[in-house]
């Protein structure tokens, strides 16, 4: 049975370091996947990409916003994540659908049935099996952030949309336990990573059974 | 009363020559008015215009076509037709929802109810007042286009793609009989603008009665 991974989380939580060291684990488990992400994944969601993380001088209305979120998706779910999981393969996704309800719904403040709706639409009954939630305050997730040299679009909101967005994820966290799994990523690296490893031996054993 | 009035049709029915006749019927008649198209409209839009009329190598999935043409209607209603409106401009664009209609639904197959929850979410109440659709036979229209040097990714379907797209047209025409005006675009240019003096003195008068 095909299994979908994604990886959650607001700015600065150590999405890239979890990335790789998943790969990682799955590679020593001998697991065929690919690793991919959101919004992008194939040349022209990338360029959809382009659009959406580039600060320009037209504000860019949030309902476009979210409908170039789902074009994106639409094509790499086309292009990308059905025909892996068709032919057996593991994807790992750095970003879905639930940034989407957290970036879209709760930071821009757009309503989650549009947003089911266009879940439905675009991805039918396709659902991530596991995601791992990256969860840390949000001003200790700037603060990191802003180390970086330049900051997208998304990046450049202030405190209180991360609150908002991060509240989401709590919701959806909660109202969906078996999919979800919460990694405290306020702690150091190595904690992280033994989280990540926890969570990812107990998948794969289940799934082995 | 804001005025929004569209103008459809397939390639080759000689829409450009029709836009300029009405910007100056308009003009002539003192209507306060902005010109506008779709896909496109704002410099965001205008760039969701280049991905998808641009034939790349990666094909570009039915749904992502329909997502970024709605993408780019929300950015253009946000940013030139709403406020024209407001502000008690008439609108006057080059193609707008029904063409996804009948180019998305009719010619791609997308289920039109899936079109219609978009239409919904993006423009909310908002419908074009008068539809001058102009209509001509598939083949004629299609080798008036092929005189032009480069075909878009739309003008390089073939002539079954058109019969569908026209097929909606015609439904929808016949659907909203007072919204809609079917321009017979097989004619001369002479003739095609005499009919759409007709519709536009028609609507005037009426409004201003």
């Amino acid at each position: 049975m095909p299994v979908f991974i994604t990886l959650e989380g607001t700015e600065g939580v150590g999405k890239s370091t979890a990335l790789t060291y998943i790969q990682g684990y799955l590679a020593q488990h001998q697991v065929p996947f690919v690793t991919t992400r959101e919004p992008g994944g194939t040349p022209l969601a990338e360029k959809i990409r382009t659009l959406l993380l580039t600060k320009d001088a037209e504000p860019m209305s949030s309902t476009a916003e979210l409908l170039l979120m789902f074009a994106a998706r639409a094509q790499h779910l086309a292009q990308v994540i059905q025909p892996a999981l068709a032919s057996g393969q593991w994807v790992l996704c750095d970003r879905f659908t639930d940034a989407t309800y957290a970036y879209q719904g709760g930071g821009r403040g757009l309503r989650q049935a549009d947003i089911g709706l266009l879940e439905t639409l675009v991805q039918g009954e396709l659902r991530p099996t596991l995601t791992l939630w990256l969860d840390a305050p949000v001003e200790l997730g700037l603060s990191r952030a802003a180390a970086r040299q330049q900051l997208d679009r998304f990046e450049q909101e202030k405190a209180v949309f991360f609150d908002k967005v991060r509240a989401v994820y709590q919701q959806r966290a909660e109202a969906e336990p078996k999919r979800y799994r919460r990694i405290d990523a306020s702690l150091s690296i190595e904690e992280v990573q033994d989280q990540i490893h926890a969570v990812l031996a107990r998948f794969l054993s289940v799934r082995t059974l």
